[in-house]
């Protein structure tokens, strides 16, 4: 007997990730126990419990698997080993820190991918600056050096431009102490994400393909469906689908793809989580990419992945020279456009270009959505008070 | 400039309407305090304060109206007079207790309603057993006897079907203890709901019509739309607006209504606040009743309240016989149903007919979206541990 009542899920993370997964498991009814090192993330006053403690400490970790009966987590940089030991002694963790494991590093996910025939771009270990010089050789330039542990949003990326660029790239990224690769750079017209899930039950579930844009490597709007053609857009759904049943595992996960000219697609990564690129699927899908990831580690069969109307989402980072408190400004009149959702995470302090929020717009074509979205977005900027 | 960081709301209760209209507040990072005599009431657990107290204490809604920016409510059984009292003390109460103060009192609801032209069926004051005697002979039977304060759900609603009924009626509604009025009954074909919303900018918006199936009294299905005519369909909503205008207040409101055969519509009654039949607009529109309600009271521009595809909700009731710590069964199987939505309030203790969550269900088609509500929804029960 499922009674969903008596189920606890433990959330490494306390991010906007994990507040947007909270607000489904609060619709559902669902107990959350979160660990998170500051005690004011955003989801401090909605989790039911919160475990204030570092994601790399052992006691910590046990006390929130004691607390649960399902540990995730939302996002990548935390102790896999740890959460290896803890799924050898029982407990259940998705999705797998095996598959974290492997996705945490960026090297050897992508050596795994190259080694299962999944489509990725070039790209070689670097233990020394000669490796980079060898790559760059076989490569050309511009190439990308990039940190295997700990990147995000850009950061842990260096692009050399050419060869007077690797000394500099080399020590940018620590001079080797932390792990290091470099990959060819993908000549890319377009970056598309697929957000896809798996449930206990082995099911899958493919969220429609999104189009994304970055700027200074943090994502600027997602659109979906993605404008590519039926081939590629075919591509990208089965890739997803061959790494979904690759790793064989519970949970959302989300691959970002490249797409090039001759209409290749090329894996660039994979998280195993909730991702900001599907953050439309909250106002744009039948069954949001939150309510899925819970669905799947709760045992629950997932719901519709279907697009309700073309959707367009923009994040709201923090404005440039502002630092504190944050005021979100401009809500009035982007709110005047109607179709448009706002999303305000919580976060005390703004800096520049972090996270703060993002706004959805849905409507029946994705040019008006982009329209709405846009118009909101230009009104809109958070400051410090 | 608007930031909405820093708004304050209040809500007096913290049931399930509450609770959903934080969940809006924390979508959008507004600060939320409730006022609830249940330290562990639904949305005790999300609600950045809660102040622990009676509805009608006064001493707390002040402490309540001292620590937020505007103040609203979650249901009508509150006491108006201190608000009003507040509210001449400059405290922003949306909707106006000069409004709830109406509409608490049924017979004073209907009489402002008889004078200003919005269609009403025939009701009488009842003072003394001789008064329903006498609107008795009048109205014929069936009529319906109710106390004019406080009933919800049915309860404080007594049918009388014969001069044989008139004493025990009397009786059952406290012999006068509380005030009473009679109703004429209404043959109505079909029963149907209008959520409507005005702004702090006296915009206006206007839901789908839902129609309503009770269940002994209880709301037992809300589907949208309302399966009536063109013309039912327009005096509907052209009641709501008149009714919005009438009271030019601020918020969600709820416009019951009945239909009778010759495409006559009544109005039955009017809640100030969001509503069990509005539920359905959390999956079917662009904007849930939750949000807008939130947007109206902080002076935000109303959202989009399209219809975004045929949807149907059932209320989930505690099964008859059951009482104690709830226990939600068959969801593994009603989750199975694509397109279907499931919201568990949290409630700690189920009992008989209590509301304990809600399914919804949107697809193509009004029939499909009722059969995947109907088959979740017979899967499905609210027993105890």
């Amino acid at each position: 007997m499922n009674n969903i009542l008596s189920k606890k899920v433990g959330i490494i993370g306390g991010g906007q990730l994990g507040k947007m997964l909270i607000i489904e498991a609060l619709k559902m009814g669902v107990y959350t126990v979160i660990l998170d090192p500051d005690p004011k993330c955003p989801a401090s006053n909605i989790a039911n419990e919160h475990i204030v403690a570092s994601f790399y400490n052992e006691n910590a970790l046990r006390s929130l698997a004691s607390k649960v009966d399902i540990v995730t987590y939302e996002f990548e940089h935390i102790g896999a080993d740890i959460l290896k030991s803890l799924e050898g002694e029982g407990v259940r963790i998705y999705p797998s820190p095996k598959t974290l494991d492997i996705i945490q590093n960026k090297y050897n996910q992508k050596t795994y991918f190259l080694q299962n025939n999944i489509p990725v771009g070039d790209f070689r270990e670097v233990k020394s600056p000669n490796d980079i010089v060898k790559a760059c050789e076989e490569f050309g330039y511009p190439a990308m050096l990039k940190s295997a542990l700990g990147g995000y949003d850009g950061k842990g990326n260096s692009l050399i431009k050419n060869q007077d660029g690797i000394d500099s790239s080399y020590k940018e990224l620590g001079e080797g102490k932390i792990p290091l690769y470099i990959e060819k750079y993908i000549p890319y017209t377009k970056e598309v994400s697929v957000v896809c899930c798996k449930g206990i039950n082995k099911d899958i579930k493919i969220y429609p393909v999104g189009e994304n844009i970055h700027k200074d490597s943090i994502l600027f709007e997602t659109s979906v469906p993605a404008d590519i053609t039926k081939d590629e857009y075919e591509k990208a759904i089965n890739i997803s689908k061959d790494i979904l049943n690759l790793f064989d595992d519970v949970g959302i996960f989300c691959i970002e793809m490249f797409i090039t000219e001759d209409g290749s697609v090329f894996v660039n990564e994979v998280a195993p989580r909730p991702h900001n690129s599907g953050h439309y699927s909250i106002e744009g899908c039948v069954t949001s990419q939150f309510e899925n990831h819970l669905r799947s580690i709760l045992g629950l069969p997932l719901g519709d992945v279907t697009l309700v109307k073309p959707t367009v989402m923009r994040n709201l980072l923090g404005e440039d020279g502002y630092k504190g408190k944050p005021m979100v400004v401009g809500v009035n009149n982007a709110l005047s456009i109607e179709g448009v959702s706002l999303h305000i995470y919580g976060k005390i302090e703004t800096k520049p270009k972090r996270k703060m929020g993002h706004i959805t717009a849905i409507s029946d074509t994705l040019d008006d959505a982009r329209k709405k979205v846009s118009s909101a977005y230009n009104l809109m900027k958070v400051i410090s008070r």
